[in-house]
């Protein structure tokens, strides 16, 4: 059925062989990653995934995913400005921006798409871009693609944006994680607003592991700092974390979604998010408002985690929102230890070099409202017991 | 139920204020564009989305997608390194890898994100980037990216190519769309492979508006091209044309897709597709190896489109797939020209800068294998009718 191999004339060595090199260091380096897909009816425990508030799988969340599927399509056919912006993609982008204050909202086909675009679009001529040394993969990606003078300050830490910024004339954007996804620590995002405001710069948050979990209700991590709604202020969100779904979202001033809209590359050349994504994460967002506990319960979990761990004797990072992060003595340890887990009926995050800026391998653990306090103690069990030696 | 915008103490203008002055330097221009959200039963013949295989609706993909979301859940709930591969995930791959005669299949978000990851992770240190000008803003951007020395070489012209790299000692990557997605012309794949053998640089096609038309049975451009399976060529697509979902994907040697799963940012830091657009992009593609009859219509349609715009005296392109591009006097005039069709129940696409890196202004129509003759010949009087005049 396949057409054969095409006749390949070449004398020298093949363009993609070093990358066969390449994987045998990694494999010997025991850094190898393999893809482990998953039934639909694991029988693990999740402490590995992004599911927050326990909504992927929520009945209206999945029956809203379904019906925008069968109503509205498998895509949305093309990009936002062409065919792909429905009235469901509106609908959502308004209940958005209301729940969390902001006066728009755009809707993205990621988070990560939703970042690049914020990032490279609020980054004009002569912009610097001031970005904590924490911030997630899209943030830093978003960086280099603006090619905007950019500075790297320390992690957390207001102090030295200040001293960035008050060394710099012309625009500037600071651009931070609200909860930083590795170690699960919050930004000091009202410090960090008050520096900018110092020196008329705006301030861009992805809250991708804030919003639904911070704040009240879960209204994000702009909520909780008294920023929502901040003429200067813009946030990033996903839809693939606490709602459920797929897809990112840009919250801020109308004027930045306006720009957005008008030159944002990976919203003017992207495909529209596909219906079902909107549907489900719209559904999702009802859940959420009308049951704003979730958000509470997800951190008192998270909080749960961490008190056992750390009882225990293990390295655990206090958790902001709802990732913990436990240290592992080295990347070996830290496999072999997950893989424990998992043999135990745990699935947990396991992060390694090169995924960790710096260096340290850990587990990461992810709090889920919907775990009751008997899950709690037997995950703490569970990774306390296997936990390495030494 | 928001809390309110905070206290803003500041002296200076704010840091987005020169947006609204952009904006409405747009306005003056004629330029500014604005979200047009569609219902769920437009009355509109659609002749601007990319559904070139009428697939985004088809009761069997529709419903796939829906018992994906019922199944597996809103979303996939985490990095496909993690949580977010799943047996559904596994099987879309090595369905589209045995359909195409690539070794391996990777899935990714979107197929900007295929695209970002394919160029950044295939361009190592002191690779050189060998790019056709008309490229899709998806492959400039994984240019941009990579931060690998690129030179944009003349639209569709191995021997350019050939003059760069015949100059360059080291890795070498020619990119290039196989089908450009403004004027819909095709690129000269066979000569540019040969020309890449020639020096031992590898190839990456975007395919994305050509998977599905081209090749036997919509096998896509690499098939047509007889470079299916070659060891020195990767092919990326997107889920959210032909197969009508959302998503993107990367087809080659298996060495190139374990690199990927271990070095593309956009593949580990991102959250894997939603298994509803999975499971839509899979059924998708069983009805097209079902009906491979759809791919060859849609070229016909295309064809059909192209004689009786040119018949009237229009300046239209000759499609290699499902693109027609008819040139417009003016942005002005695109825009008017768009409106009539609008108003006489025709939805077409419309292109004017800075979407098109020419400065011509053109209406965009695409042809779908599910338009009728009838539909055809009333499209075309349509277009005619309303066509500027002069
Ligand atoms: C902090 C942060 N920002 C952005 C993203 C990207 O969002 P998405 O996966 O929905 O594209 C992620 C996770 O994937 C993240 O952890
Ligand atoms: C040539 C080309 N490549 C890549 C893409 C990106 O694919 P997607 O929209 O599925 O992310 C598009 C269209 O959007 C395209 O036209």
């Amino acid at each position: 059925m396949n057409s054969t191999p095409p006749d390949v004339h070449r004398s020298g060595p093949g363009p993609f062989d070093r990358l066969a090199e390449q994987a045998s260091l990694r494999r010997r380096a025991g850094l190898r990653r393999e893809l482990r897909p998953r039934g639909a009816d694991s029988p693990l425990v999740d402490l590995a995934g992004n599911d927050y508030l326990g909504l992927t799988r929520h009945p209206e969340v999945t029956r809203a995913g379904a019906d925008a599927c069968l109503r509205w399509g498998g895509g949305s056919t093309g990009s936002r400005l062409v065919t792909g912006s429905t009235a469901l993609h509106a609908e959502l982008e308004a209940e958005l921006a209301d729940f969390t204050g902001a006066e728009a909202a755009l809707v993205f086909a990621s988070g990560y798409a939703a970042n690049l675009a914020a990032v490279t679009a609020l980054s004009g001529a002569g912009t610097l871009l001031v970005s904590d040394a924490a911030n997630h993969a899209s943030l830093i990606d978003g960086c280099r693609l603006s090619r905007a003078a950019t500075e790297v300050v320390p992690h957390a830490d207001p102090e030295a944006a200040r001293k960035v910024l008050s060394g710099h004339r012309g625009p500037a954007l600071a651009v931070s994680d609200s909860v930083f996804s590795v170690d699960g620590d919050a930004a000091p995002l009202a410090e960090l607003a008050a520096v900018c405001r110092e020196f008329g710069a705006g301030l861009l948050v992805d809250d991708a592991h804030g919003f639904g979990v911070l704040g009240e209700g879960g209204r994000g991590a702009l909520n909780a700092a008294g920023l929502a709604g901040a003429p200067d202020v813009v946030c990033t969100a996903t839809l693939s974390k606490s709602l459920g779904a797929q897809g990112g979202v840009v919250l801020g001033p109308a004027v930045v979604v306006e720009h957005l809209v008008n030159a944002a590359r990976t919203f003017i050349f992207d495909t529209g998010l596909a219906p079902a994504a909107a549907g489900a994460a719209l559904a999702a967002l009802r859940v959420l408002r009308r049951e704003p506990e979730r958000a509470g319960r997800a951190r008192t979990v998270a909080r749960a985690f961490h008190t056992g761990l750390t009882a225990a004797g293990l390295d655990a990072t206090a958790p902001d929102a709802c990732v913990v992060s436990v240290r592992a003595p080295s990347p070996e340890d830290a496999v072999a230890w997950a893989a424990r887990c998992r043999d135990e009926g745990l699935a947990v995050g396991c992060f390694r070099p090169p995924s960790v800026p710096d260096g340290v391998s850990r587990l990461r653990l992810t709090a889920r409202c919907d775990l009751t306090d008997a899950e709690i103690d037997a995950a703490v069990g569970v990774i306390v017991r296997t936990a390495p030696q030494g």
